[in-house]
């Protein structure tokens, strides 16, 4: 939620030289993005965002993820398209940074959910999977499984300094989970984060998905867990079912979940509540308390966690509602 | 250079459902501005700021500020036009905090000054002194003598946690500065803030004069005294006399100055300087190491106070010179 890195205009002007966009008019610093610095470009053709990738995006990845967001565009997927220079390239340099421009995207993100905007995520997140199946490129998911043990174990005195005894209920999640995980479900590419914030809407619809730098290959049920975390609770643990069936519903409208996705439903939304609880514990403990930025609450995702513990079952989920 | 205070969709929609401008499109929070939350607005009608006044400024100064850029873009000057809503007001509440519309600007401001810019500056600020003087409102200023009284005797220990000896150095200049203060010169609005940052540009030409949240009634050769320290010096303590010569140049050829005022200049420069290296140690002073806005170094304008303490005379400024 800050620039993090400061460009003059003169180094606007000279990376933007490389592409045929026209000059600068004017442009501003974006406060939204945790990850990353964004500035908000004005030039003679239209609105861009410049983003600046800061160190907690790894260089590596970026062909993967901008390769990403060119293949979804030209698929229809209401995307940032990024933009290529003169030589073809969508990656440059600046401020010692690697940097892109991207489409700038209309719309709004919601603050206040309802049924209908989950119907329309679901939707959306059906076809951003059927949209990837022909894209050529893989990046394993660095959160899953495997990232929850380290951090798990890494983190007795963090979970206890949270929240006294939450070692333990959490170890007894996770020997769960990891044991009932699936392993051959259908997978390809996942947004891995579609909160909220990185959905924008217009008339009630769809108008642009946002912020790619999670996406990853996984299990595309999984993606479905993380949005009926994100999109389907009205508090920590108080879980709107009529939401959950409108995501599931507007999903099975563009791609038809296979039996073995349905059933896997439970283990893989507590799955997804663990990973976004203990990385918001890791925020929730290196962040000054001083910072800008304020780290989002961990209790919101142990509330989830706990509902999905007690869940009977895949019908729990709203599946089949209308 | 943060959003202090977050708004959501439906909040900004409430606020600008009082005023003609079409439906909300899109929004984005922007990182600059140490002071105030601003948003940059897309609505049916075009771009607008959307200011959230934080508690640094005072409320009561609000109407002071808004009716001045009322009054001054009435008069021609390039500055943000306050919006009114149905019922007539320009200043509303939101999220608890007063809150205000205004015209977005084009242009950018100037990373790297060339005396043609400084020459345009001085224009500009000689414009702005004759367009408010009929402006009916007054407002004293809080950062002049008095203010830097009470801040050098208050910051002794600060003073010289800043750089040992810095007190004693800085109370001769006080007192010398104290003595020789004009207190006759021709007086009115003044921006008192008029730094690079706040100067926006579109072909060579001033485009926009931005954030008056400083301005007040004051010596008119004092505002000019900021925009010499502000934006005629290379580095902490290089004069460029070929820049305050252009600066003072294009001043006159809208403004004539008085011997008075060119007199008092020298006075004007070191006392100018002084209140900027007062606010700056403050601001260094109580900045956490953290924070994301990083205080700016106060060592500028120690160095400009210095260079101001042995100028000779009005002669050291450029006056004159093209």
């Amino acid at each position: 939620m800050a620039v993090y890195t400061q460009v003059n205009s003169d180094q606007v002007r000279a990376f933007i030289a490389g592409y045929d966009i026209g000059p600068l008019e004017t442009y501003v610093g974006i406060a939204d993005g945790v990850e990353n610095t964004n500035y908000l470009l004005f030039t003679g053709s239209g609105r861009y965002i410049l983003t600046l990738y800061e160190k907690r995006v790894a260089e590596g990845d970026l062909p993967y993820f901008l390769d990403l967001m060119d293949h979804l565009s030209r698929q229809g997927i209401p995307c940032p398209v990024p933009l290529h220079d003169r030589m073809g390239n969508a990656l440059g340099r600046l401020a010692d940074r690697p940097a892109a421009l991207v489409t700038f995207l209309e719309g709004i993100a919601r603050s206040r959910i309802e049924p209908g905007h989950c119907r329309a995520v679901g939707r959306a997140l059906a076809l951003l999977h059927t949209a990837s199946s022909d894209f050529g490129k893989s990046r394993p998911n660095g959160l899953s499984l495997g990232a929850w043990e380290q951090t798990l174990f890494q983190s007795e005195a963090r979970l206890d300094k949270y929240d006294k005894g939450l070692y333990e209920e959490v170890s007894d999640d996770f020997a769960r989970i990891a044991a009932s995980w699936p392993t051959s479900l259908p997978t390809g590419v996942i947004h891995a984060d579609l909160f909220p914030d990185n959905v924008f809407f217009r008339d009630g619809e769809v108008s642009g998905l946002i912020d790619f730098y999670f996406a990853c290959n996984d299990f595309f049920a999984y993606d479905l867990a993380i949005c009926i975390n994100a999109w389907c609770f009205e508090r920590d643990a108080d879980f709107n079912i009529t939401k959950a069936g409108a995501l599931l519903k507007g999903y099975e409208e563009n791609r038809c979940l296979s039996a073995g996705e349905i059933a896997a439903l439970p283990v893989l939304c507590a799955g997804s509540a663990m990973r976004f609880l203990f990385t918001r514990l890791v925020d929730w403990d290196t962040t000054p308390s001083s910072a800008v930025v304020r780290p989002k609450d961990p209790a919101e995702y142990l509330g989830r966690l706990r509902f999905h513990r007690a869940a009977r079952g895949p019908d729990s989920y709203g599946l089949g509602r209308t």
